[in-house]
């Protein structure tokens, strides 16, 4: 199992990769069969062809996420993180959700879930 | 089902309640069959008994709890916060612990399961 420095630089590295705008490079983070709930409660995204369609908006629309504390680990193979995230929402123009990303990895250190928390209330105009 | 801000407003109680070591009044936050995850990766501590054992030793020991940042809603029954812990460990004194906690709730706004994201290296002498 990846340990909980592996998982916080992978963590990292995909708030660089995703602000790069990088969509190949934080999908290869992600295990075939991962699934993707962001927001936490709405429908969840799973699978290689969901997270490559999920991601290709994300770097399209030129989302920018930076680390604001952690990532913290665990004692099992999941970690969490606060971010900020910067998008141009259409009709609403550059918005800031302030959010935490927990994150779950398989064996070979590779994301198997991802959870956002956040509510309409923690996207606030930019 | 509990709105966002009911799930930060007892996230929030359960950091001051805490702090002031009423354990009592934490227990009362939980349903009864909650579980508790804490750090993640740890045995799950099940139900009523074990949760007020787990908070008796909490606030026995003095621990203090203060919200970070967050609590972050979502568009289901969960939360997330950052938050501070400080304790005093046998044999290693004032401890630092700074990490994430994950809540879930019931339809009646009582929390189902308590999760806590952090590492020994986040553990730090306070």
């Amino acid at each position: 199992m990846p340990t909980s420095a592996d998982m916080k630089a992978v963590m990292t590295r995909y708030a660089a990769l995703v602000s790069a705008g990088d969509a190949e490079a934080v999908v290869a983070l992600y295990a075939d069969n991962a699934t993707i709930e962001d927001p936490v409660g709405a429908p969840i995204q799973s699978g290689r062809e969901a997270i490559v369609k999920f991601y290709q908006g994300a770097c399209a629309s030129g989302v920018k996420i930076k680390v604001l504390s952690g990532p913290y680990g665990s004692f099992g193979n999941s970690a969490a993180m606060t971010a900020e995230v910067l998008v141009d929402v259409p009709g609403q123009g550059p918005t800031r959700i302030e959010l935490i990303e927990v994150m779950e990895f398989d064996a070979q250190g590779k994301i198997s879930a991802m959870r956002a928390y956040w509510a309409q209330e923690d996207m606030k105009p930019a």
